[in-house]
């Protein structure tokens, strides 16, 4: 059951022209609401005698839609199509971002300061004093986004270049929301050592790395290779951003229903990167009973996953009752159900046989493992990965303020203590008495969130002494 | 014999406290003046009864002499220092680039567009189209600033990060200068196959490869591979950059002195990777009678150079006359000088011994194989490096046209048509009828310059087969 419903991402301004006469719009706007479009903005271009031309913007639900809306459109007797534009790609025009100089370069006195001959007292400032490359270049405020493109949105294995928009967009919300500096770096190679080898010998420029879309298995070795090789904070969006942010919804989740975060008994479907990672944060977290489910059933530790450390893994560490079967069994009494697989894969059925006060993540994207319509009247905490329902788990919620707070501190790594302090300011931003079955995860542009999580994570990560910056957060330094 | 003036490069200010009593002040500054110091603006910052504080500006020869006009004011009786801010620091304080987004995401439609669901959309555009990311991304204004810190400046082997401060810089003059974004690579390696690996691997996001500051003849051997390897322009600027612009200085020159290119004798002192490539470009461009001098002696077929295959080659394509000896017997008859190596190399006894209306580009920086004022009562035509003489040769006359120039053509790689139209191209900037000894080279801060020479390069592109927007220059995606 397909649930799209017509938005932004799917835009289209359509340039009509037709003879000047009563009824000719309302034949244009009827046929394009019976085909489903919904009709934004209607502008008149131009008009000459008995003719008229119009930019109708309309909403399709997907591309296949915006076609059927088009060939509606053409196939009206008397309407031309003049100029078809579309929103999502009119913005991609020629890149989203772009480099700035700090200060502008007028003058000769202007190029001495900031090239020759003045900048090599600057670089022998950093040869003489190497920590200094923090205060004197960008490194202290640059963060890359590095992907090779394998497993870029819902779309797979896209490769390098076609990855490009989505490390634009993501550098462009580490700016807007935490005033970071980021820039794309896509790497043409699928092999770990390229990918980690690459990573490390451009590191010298940059305070943080943020990985990104790279596919599972691969991304759990790149990542911890690389921070365990790198003394600058590495950061797998994918999976770390989704842990942390279900954490939190997971901890005020808890407030609603009054159960203890120890005691729940937790289904985690889809045994992923982002799987994986959100089982290591719950654990670290204190919660005891996990059990994970994938298409072949529930991860045991009598089954055989000698092809997948990360599943040997998660079978030793996971599911202390031992149960096996499949997802009916899993969800049998359980509290939580985390979904990070597939849409429709748990029905009514399975909410029914969950414990009293269910919590229900259903996380798969764009369409949901259930719908909220379908699961509301059987659970008592709903959330999904979507922004038309409420409780939308985001990651956005946690990779600005987390990079905001390790660059402010000049972190070393980012360890569990600092994304579980990350999961506990997300939740914070939720006011105690506010918390309620439709409001355990605060909105994205709530400007408190990513301030939060940066002080904590930057406190976080002084106690646990991985900062080399040791006086106080500078808070100059994050402009809301 | 330095010849160093105090300059914007070693610039303090000194906030000094002292009473404010008649006298005072005149103190102070005769002081300064008898250090050599070079004040500029004095402030009043604030006054309390009989004392007054002071901010006192002044520009300094070089950091040693900063110390010296320190020491010499916190002597002055009465006076003591405040504080002491130095402006090339100042300006380089948290970095002086960044990254900009090109449109705000303030609403949920902003990210519904920038990022999920819409960016989708484009990806598979790319995906299914890879032409398209020269479009639908930054790819095409982008340049990496690719270096390995092996010879910064005139600092040596200073490392990576130690570098970075001048890849700013150089990212901060293409934007000034191009309207190109450019973002530093700093590569912590000297190994050339891990080098070129590195660039070939973060190629997708960039149209460009600017190479800087990797030492010889690595340099060659790196830039020769990648831009075999790569299918986007790959330019050392440090070889082709001062190539073109000593080349656009010959062409004015040889008006000055009425004489033919072709029929120039050249002398090149100084072998290494900018006294290569300009020595390859004069013979692209016609020029017969090039003799090369190093530390060594004059390069030439009789000697042996089996360690260096750069000046394997120089001996086999230079040196016609086959000169052997040192720079006294290159310089007899010779038409022009081409310094490329160190401070005082050359005496008025050289330049007696050349040919009528000798021409000389002494370059080496900052202090010039010879100066101009012993130098020019023996020459015709005078250029160094220098900023406080006529005629610098000066690499950003060449590299910012040079990348807006290809990535408006979209070219695959910068040939010697390319070099030779861009050399062309900002000798054309002085007018034929201004052409003096002393104006030979235009300014930096001629707008013209750019433009042309990027106009010239992409018209060269498409004559030569390597553009791959056929189309007519896209005259908008420069921004004056």
């Amino acid at each position: 059951m397909s649930k799209r419903h017509p938005d932004i991402a799917h835009s289209i301004t359509i340039r009509a022209e037709y003879a000047n006469e009563v009824g000719m719009l309302g034949n244009i706007t009827s046929a394009i609401s019976s085909s489903g479009g919904d009709i934004g903005a209607i502008d008149i271009v131009s008009t000459r005698p008995n003719i008229i031309i119009r930019d109708i913007t309309i909403n399709a639900r997907d591309t296949h839609h915006i076609e059927d809306i088009i060939n509606t459109i053409s196939s009206i007797n008397g309407v031309s199509i003049v100029n078809i534009s579309d929103q999502v790609f009119l913005r991609h025009l020629g890149g989203k971002i772009e480099m700035q100089s700090k200060t502008p370069i007028k003058t000769r006195n202007d190029m001495s300061i900031v090239y020759t001959p003045g900048v090599a007292r600057i670089s022998n400032a950093i040869k003489q004093q190497p920590e200094s490359v923090w205060n004197l270049t960008s490194k202290g405020n640059t963060v890359a986004v590095v992907t090779d493109g394998s497993a870029v949105l819902g779309l797979g294995d896209i490769g390098a270049s076609a990855s490009l928009p989505v490390m634009e967009g993501k550098a462009q919300l580490l700016k807007e929301l935490a005033n970071i500096d980021a820039w794309p770096i896509a790497i043409n190679s699928k092999d770990p050592e390229e990918i980690i080898n690459t990573v490390k010998l451009i590191s010298p420029g940059f305070g943080g790395i943020n990985l990104e879309d790279i596919s599972s298995p691969r991304c759990f070795y790149i990542e911890e290779r690389l921070q365990k090789e790198l003394d600058i904070p590495v950061f797998h969006d994918d999976q770390h951003g989704t842990a942390v942010v279900v954490l939190a919804g997971l901890l005020n989740s808890t407030k609603v229903v009054n159960k203890k975060i120890k005691n729940l008994k937790v289904v985690i479907a889809g045994v992923g990167a982002a799987g994986i990672s959100t089982t290591k944060l719950l654990i670290n977290s204190g919660i005891k009973d996990i059990v994970g489910v994938d298409q072949e059933g529930i991860i045991n530790s009598s089954s055989n996953y000698s092809n997948n450390p990360n599943w040997e893994w998660f079978a030793k560490h996971t599911n202390p009752r031992d149960l096996s079967g499949n997802l009916d069994e899993a969800m049998k009494g359980a509290d939580v159900f985390i979904g990070l697989s597939a849409p429709d894969v748990i029905s009514t059925k399975h909410l029914k046989s969950m414990s009293e006060n269910p919590i229900v993540f259903a996380m798969a994207n764009p369409e949901p493992e259930i719908w909220p319509e379908e699961a509301l009247q059987y659970v008592t905490v709903m959330a999904t990965g979507r922004s038309d329902y409420p409780n939308q788990v985001n990651n956005a919620l946690c990779f600005p303020g987390m990079f905001r707070g390790v660059l402010n501190a000049r972190a070393k790594e980012i360890n569990n203590e600092m994304k579980i302090a990350a999961a506990h300011a997300i939740a914070d931003c939720v006011p105690e008495d506010h918390i309620s079955s439709e409001y355990i995860i605060p909105s994205i542009f709530d400007k408190n969130v990513t301030r939060k999580v940066a002080r904590e994570v930057a406190k976080s990560a002084r106690s646990t002494g991985v900062a080399r910056k040791k006086s106080k957060l500078d808070l100059n330094s994050y402009k809301a």
